[in-house]
Protein backbone atom coordinates (compact mmCIF):
# COMPACT_ATOMS: atom_id res chain seq x y z
CA UNK A 1 0.00 0.00 0.00
CA UNK A 2 1.70 3.22 -1.01
CA UNK A 3 1.12 5.70 1.70
CA UNK A 4 1.26 8.81 -0.74
CA UNK A 5 -1.87 7.40 -2.66
CA UNK A 6 -4.03 6.69 0.71
CA UNK A 7 -3.17 10.09 1.93
CA UNK A 8 -3.59 12.13 -1.34
CA UNK A 9 -6.69 14.47 -1.52
CA UNK A 10 -9.10 13.97 -4.08
CA UNK A 11 -11.80 16.03 -2.96
CA UNK A 12 -12.25 19.83 -1.74
CA UNK A 13 -15.30 20.91 -0.24
CA UNK A 14 -16.01 22.56 -3.48
CA UNK A 15 -16.39 19.53 -5.52
CA UNK A 16 -18.50 18.00 -3.06
CA UNK A 17 -20.91 20.65 -3.18
CA UNK A 18 -20.88 20.98 -6.99
CA UNK A 19 -21.42 16.64 -7.08
CA UNK A 20 -24.49 17.26 -5.15
CA UNK A 21 -26.13 20.25 -6.88
CA UNK A 22 -25.44 18.43 -9.86
CA UNK A 23 -27.43 15.21 -8.36
CA UNK A 24 -30.23 17.52 -7.14
CA UNK A 25 -30.81 18.83 -11.14
CA UNK A 26 -30.99 15.20 -11.84
CA UNK A 27 -33.50 14.82 -8.84
CA UNK A 28 -35.48 17.65 -9.27
CA UNK A 29 -36.22 16.59 -13.20
CA UNK A 30 -36.87 13.25 -11.52
CA UNK A 31 -39.78 14.74 -9.73
CA UNK A 32 -40.69 17.14 -12.72
CA UNK A 33 -41.09 13.95 -14.73
CA UNK A 34 -43.84 12.77 -12.69
CA UNK A 35 -47.52 13.39 -13.55
CA UNK A 36 -48.89 14.82 -10.52
CA UNK A 37 -51.34 12.18 -8.90
CA UNK A 38 -48.58 9.69 -9.61
CA UNK A 39 -46.02 11.84 -7.98
CA UNK A 40 -48.45 11.51 -4.19
CA UNK A 41 -49.54 8.41 -4.86
CA UNK A 42 -47.66 5.60 -6.93
CA UNK A 43 -45.62 3.08 -6.19
CA UNK A 44 -44.12 -0.26 -6.42
CA UNK A 45 -43.73 -3.08 -4.02
CA UNK A 46 -45.03 -1.83 -1.37
CA UNK A 47 -42.82 1.11 -1.65
CA UNK A 48 -43.27 4.74 -0.51
CA UNK A 49 -44.30 7.47 -3.74
CA UNK A 50 -41.88 9.07 -4.81
CA UNK A 51 -43.12 12.47 -3.08
CA UNK A 52 -42.07 10.80 0.17
CA UNK A 53 -38.69 10.16 -0.90
CA UNK A 54 -38.20 13.54 -2.15
CA UNK A 55 -39.32 15.09 0.99
CA UNK A 56 -37.11 12.60 3.16
CA UNK A 57 -34.09 14.66 0.67
CA UNK A 58 -35.32 17.84 1.97
CA UNK A 59 -35.73 17.23 5.55
CA UNK A 60 -31.93 15.84 5.29
CA UNK A 61 -30.03 17.94 3.16
CA UNK A 62 -30.27 21.56 4.96
CA UNK A 63 -30.30 20.24 8.22
CA UNK A 64 -27.57 18.42 7.78
CA UNK A 65 -25.11 21.19 6.55
CA UNK A 66 -26.64 23.15 9.47
CA UNK A 67 -25.89 20.64 11.99
CA UNK A 68 -22.20 19.73 10.54
CA UNK A 69 -21.82 24.00 10.96
CA UNK A 70 -22.79 24.24 14.58
CA UNK A 71 -22.89 20.57 15.91
CA UNK A 72 -26.71 21.51 16.51
CA UNK A 73 -28.87 18.87 15.17
CA UNK A 74 -32.34 20.06 14.55
CA UNK A 75 -35.32 18.70 12.30
CA UNK A 76 -36.61 20.38 9.58
CA UNK A 77 -39.93 22.85 10.92
CA UNK A 78 -41.33 23.47 7.54
CA UNK A 79 -45.06 21.43 6.18
CA UNK A 80 -44.90 19.24 3.78
CA UNK A 81 -45.27 20.12 0.44
CA UNK A 82 -48.90 18.93 -0.99
CA UNK A 83 -49.08 19.20 -4.60
CA UNK A 84 -46.26 18.84 -7.28
CA UNK A 85 -45.58 22.72 -7.82
CA UNK A 86 -45.27 23.14 -3.86
CA UNK A 87 -42.66 20.59 -3.59
CA UNK A 88 -40.46 21.88 -6.59
CA UNK A 89 -40.48 25.67 -4.84
CA UNK A 90 -39.23 24.03 -1.77
CA UNK A 91 -36.58 21.87 -3.81
CA UNK A 92 -35.62 25.53 -5.06
CA UNK A 93 -35.37 27.20 -1.86
CA UNK A 94 -33.51 24.19 -0.56
CA UNK A 95 -30.85 24.39 -3.43
CA UNK A 96 -30.54 28.10 -2.53
CA UNK A 97 -29.93 27.90 1.08
CA UNK A 98 -27.83 25.23 0.19
CA UNK A 99 -25.66 27.12 -2.02
CA UNK A 100 -25.35 29.55 1.10
CA UNK A 101 -24.95 27.66 3.83
CA UNK A 102 -22.40 25.41 3.03
CA UNK A 103 -19.64 27.80 2.69
CA UNK A 104 -20.37 28.61 6.43
CA UNK A 105 -19.12 24.93 7.43
CA UNK A 106 -15.92 25.61 9.45
CA UNK A 107 -12.90 23.71 7.67
CA UNK A 108 -12.15 22.00 10.73
CA UNK A 109 -15.99 20.30 10.99
CA UNK A 110 -15.67 17.99 7.75
CA UNK A 111 -12.99 16.03 9.80
CA UNK A 112 -14.80 16.36 12.80
CA UNK A 113 -16.90 13.38 14.22
CA UNK A 114 -20.19 14.06 15.47
CA UNK A 115 -23.45 12.43 15.92
CA UNK A 116 -25.63 13.32 13.73
CA UNK A 117 -29.46 13.88 14.93
CA UNK A 118 -27.85 12.53 18.40
CA UNK A 119 -27.69 8.79 16.00
CA UNK A 120 -25.36 8.81 13.59
CA UNK A 121 -21.65 9.41 14.45
CA UNK A 122 -19.00 10.10 11.79
CA UNK A 123 -17.36 12.74 10.40
CA UNK A 124 -19.06 15.75 9.13
CA UNK A 125 -18.36 14.83 5.40
CA UNK A 126 -19.50 11.19 5.72
CA UNK A 127 -22.95 12.43 7.28
CA UNK A 128 -23.01 15.27 3.35
CA UNK A 129 -21.93 12.14 1.49
CA UNK A 130 -24.51 9.62 2.94
CA UNK A 131 -27.02 12.30 2.64
CA UNK A 132 -25.97 12.51 -1.00
CA UNK A 133 -25.60 8.80 -1.68
CA UNK A 134 -29.22 8.52 -0.17
CA UNK A 135 -30.55 10.00 -2.75
CA UNK A 136 -28.81 8.76 -5.48
CA UNK A 137 -30.38 5.42 -3.95
CA UNK A 138 -33.89 6.71 -3.81
CA UNK A 139 -33.97 8.77 -6.84
CA UNK A 140 -33.17 5.22 -8.58
CA UNK A 141 -36.06 3.89 -7.44
CA UNK A 142 -38.15 6.85 -8.76
CA UNK A 143 -36.72 6.08 -11.95
CA UNK A 144 -38.14 2.17 -11.88
CA UNK A 145 -41.60 4.09 -10.90
CA UNK A 146 -41.04 6.22 -14.02
CA UNK A 147 -40.28 3.17 -16.28
CA UNK A 148 -43.30 0.92 -14.57
CA UNK A 149 -45.15 3.84 -15.43
CA UNK A 150 -43.73 4.07 -19.21
CA UNK A 151 -42.20 7.44 -19.09
CA UNK A 152 -38.80 7.93 -19.77
CA UNK A 153 -36.49 9.13 -16.58
CA UNK A 154 -34.07 11.53 -16.81
CA UNK A 155 -30.32 11.23 -18.10
CA UNK A 156 -27.97 10.02 -15.16
CA UNK A 157 -25.00 11.43 -16.59
CA UNK A 158 -26.76 15.14 -16.89
CA UNK A 159 -26.04 17.07 -13.96
CA UNK A 160 -26.38 20.47 -15.70
CA UNK B 1 -18.17 32.27 -0.31
CA UNK B 2 -15.38 31.75 1.68
CA UNK B 3 -12.04 30.80 0.12
CA UNK B 4 -11.35 28.45 2.80
CA UNK B 5 -13.99 26.05 2.80
CA UNK B 6 -13.96 25.85 -0.81
CA UNK B 7 -10.87 24.70 -1.13
CA UNK B 8 -10.32 22.85 2.04
CA UNK B 9 -9.46 19.08 1.13
CA UNK B 10 -12.77 16.70 2.73
CA UNK B 11 -11.72 13.63 1.19
CA UNK B 12 -8.45 11.25 0.62
CA UNK B 13 -8.14 8.83 -1.83
CA UNK B 14 -8.20 6.32 1.32
CA UNK B 15 -12.06 7.76 2.16
CA UNK B 16 -12.71 7.16 -1.44
CA UNK B 17 -11.88 3.85 -1.20
CA UNK B 18 -13.89 2.65 1.76
CA UNK B 19 -16.53 4.74 0.96
CA UNK B 20 -17.10 2.48 -2.25
CA UNK B 21 -15.89 -1.03 -0.63
CA UNK B 22 -18.79 -0.25 2.31
CA UNK B 23 -21.18 0.15 -0.94
CA UNK B 24 -19.53 -2.95 -2.61
CA UNK B 25 -20.73 -4.93 0.68
CA UNK B 26 -23.98 -3.72 0.29
CA UNK B 27 -24.18 -4.44 -3.95
CA UNK B 28 -23.17 -7.71 -3.00
CA UNK B 29 -25.28 -8.71 0.28
CA UNK B 30 -28.52 -7.49 -2.73
CA UNK B 31 -27.29 -9.94 -4.98
CA UNK B 32 -26.98 -12.58 -2.74
CA UNK B 33 -30.97 -11.54 -1.39
CA UNK B 34 -32.22 -12.73 -5.16
CA UNK B 35 -33.16 -15.87 -5.85
CA UNK B 36 -31.34 -17.52 -9.00
CA UNK B 37 -33.88 -17.27 -11.08
CA UNK B 38 -35.17 -14.12 -10.62
CA UNK B 39 -31.74 -12.74 -10.46
CA UNK B 40 -31.62 -13.16 -14.47
CA UNK B 41 -34.62 -12.78 -15.77
CA UNK B 42 -37.02 -10.30 -13.10
CA UNK B 43 -37.53 -7.00 -13.88
CA UNK B 44 -39.97 -3.85 -13.86
CA UNK B 45 -41.10 -1.73 -16.23
CA UNK B 46 -39.26 -3.70 -19.05
CA UNK B 47 -35.68 -2.64 -17.56
CA UNK B 48 -32.94 -5.18 -17.28
CA UNK B 49 -32.56 -7.79 -14.83
CA UNK B 50 -30.15 -6.97 -11.70
CA UNK B 51 -27.00 -9.48 -13.05
CA UNK B 52 -27.10 -6.66 -15.80
CA UNK B 53 -26.41 -4.40 -13.62
CA UNK B 54 -23.66 -6.36 -11.30
CA UNK B 55 -22.26 -7.43 -14.72
CA UNK B 56 -22.37 -3.69 -15.82
CA UNK B 57 -20.75 -2.15 -12.22
CA UNK B 58 -17.43 -5.18 -12.91
CA UNK B 59 -17.42 -4.10 -16.21
CA UNK B 60 -16.45 -0.19 -14.63
CA UNK B 61 -14.93 -0.60 -11.93
CA UNK B 62 -11.42 -2.25 -12.35
CA UNK B 63 -11.33 -0.62 -15.75
CA UNK B 64 -11.52 2.58 -14.71
CA UNK B 65 -9.03 2.20 -11.95
CA UNK B 66 -7.00 0.92 -14.22
CA UNK B 67 -7.63 3.84 -16.48
CA UNK B 68 -6.86 6.54 -13.89
CA UNK B 69 -3.77 4.70 -13.17
CA UNK B 70 -2.62 4.38 -16.78
CA UNK B 71 -4.05 6.47 -18.72
CA UNK B 72 -5.05 3.75 -21.04
CA UNK B 73 -8.81 2.46 -21.38
CA UNK B 74 -9.22 -0.67 -21.94
CA UNK B 75 -12.62 -2.62 -21.54
CA UNK B 76 -13.23 -6.01 -19.36
CA UNK B 77 -12.33 -8.36 -21.18
CA UNK B 78 -13.80 -11.50 -19.06
CA UNK B 79 -17.14 -13.47 -19.94
CA UNK B 80 -20.58 -13.05 -18.12
CA UNK B 81 -21.45 -15.17 -15.07
CA UNK B 82 -24.46 -17.33 -15.95
CA UNK B 83 -24.89 -18.53 -12.40
CA UNK B 84 -25.58 -16.74 -9.08
CA UNK B 85 -22.66 -17.94 -7.51
CA UNK B 86 -20.12 -17.67 -10.53
CA UNK B 87 -21.99 -13.62 -10.38
CA UNK B 88 -20.85 -14.02 -6.18
CA UNK B 89 -17.18 -15.33 -6.85
CA UNK B 90 -16.26 -12.99 -9.70
CA UNK B 91 -17.80 -9.71 -7.66
CA UNK B 92 -15.08 -10.89 -5.11
CA UNK B 93 -12.41 -11.24 -7.62
CA UNK B 94 -12.92 -7.81 -8.76
CA UNK B 95 -13.38 -6.51 -4.77
CA UNK B 96 -10.07 -7.77 -3.99
CA UNK B 97 -8.44 -6.60 -6.90
CA UNK B 98 -9.45 -2.63 -6.55
CA UNK B 99 -7.98 -3.08 -3.13
CA UNK B 100 -4.56 -3.73 -4.82
CA UNK B 101 -5.12 -1.72 -7.79
CA UNK B 102 -6.36 1.60 -6.39
CA UNK B 103 -3.00 2.15 -4.49
CA UNK B 104 -1.25 2.30 -7.53
CA UNK B 105 -3.24 5.18 -8.73
CA UNK B 106 -0.56 7.91 -9.23
CA UNK B 107 -1.64 10.48 -6.74
CA UNK B 108 -1.66 13.62 -10.05
CA UNK B 109 -3.94 10.97 -11.50
CA UNK B 110 -7.38 11.94 -9.53
CA UNK B 111 -7.45 15.65 -10.71
CA UNK B 112 -5.73 15.50 -13.95
CA UNK B 113 -8.91 15.50 -16.96
CA UNK B 114 -8.81 12.07 -18.53
CA UNK B 115 -11.13 11.37 -21.80
CA UNK B 116 -12.69 7.68 -20.16
CA UNK B 117 -12.94 4.81 -22.19
CA UNK B 118 -12.31 8.01 -24.87
CA UNK B 119 -15.69 9.11 -23.95
CA UNK B 120 -16.15 10.60 -20.61
CA UNK B 121 -14.02 13.56 -19.92
CA UNK B 122 -13.25 14.67 -16.17
CA UNK B 123 -10.53 14.19 -13.69
CA UNK B 124 -10.11 10.82 -12.69
CA UNK B 125 -11.39 11.64 -9.12
CA UNK B 126 -14.99 12.12 -10.84
CA UNK B 127 -14.65 9.27 -13.14
CA UNK B 128 -14.31 6.86 -9.94
CA UNK B 129 -17.00 8.85 -7.98
CA UNK B 130 -19.67 8.35 -11.65
CA UNK B 131 -18.53 4.86 -11.05
CA UNK B 132 -19.87 4.80 -7.27
CA UNK B 133 -22.54 7.12 -7.56
CA UNK B 134 -24.07 4.44 -10.68
CA UNK B 135 -23.50 1.43 -8.71
CA UNK B 136 -26.04 3.50 -5.94
CA UNK B 137 -28.44 4.32 -8.39
CA UNK B 138 -28.85 1.15 -9.87
CA UNK B 139 -28.93 -0.96 -6.93
CA UNK B 140 -31.43 1.42 -5.28
CA UNK B 141 -33.44 -0.09 -8.63
CA UNK B 142 -32.76 -4.08 -7.29
CA UNK B 143 -33.96 -2.54 -3.76
CA UNK B 144 -37.31 -1.88 -6.14
CA UNK B 145 -36.96 -5.50 -7.99
CA UNK B 146 -36.40 -7.12 -4.63
CA UNK B 147 -39.65 -5.22 -2.78
CA UNK B 148 -41.75 -6.66 -5.75
CA UNK B 149 -40.68 -10.19 -5.19
CA UNK B 150 -41.67 -9.37 -1.52
CA UNK B 151 -38.05 -9.71 -0.78
CA UNK B 152 -36.52 -7.13 2.15
CA UNK B 153 -33.40 -6.15 0.52
CA UNK B 154 -30.29 -5.51 2.82
CA UNK B 155 -30.33 -2.13 4.94
CA UNK B 156 -28.34 0.60 2.85
CA UNK B 157 -26.87 1.77 5.60
CA UNK B 158 -24.81 -0.87 7.21
CA UNK B 159 -21.89 -0.69 5.16
CA UNK B 160 -19.44 -3.09 6.68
Amino acid sequence: MATETTQVNVLTAEDVLKNWQGHRRVTRRTIEAFPEDKLFQFSVGGMRPFSEMAWEFIRMAVPIVDGVTTGKWEEYKGSKPETKSELLRLWDVQTAALDEKFWKIPPHRFSEVDKAFGQWEMPGQATIQYAIDNEIHHRGQGYVYLRALGIAPPHFWERD
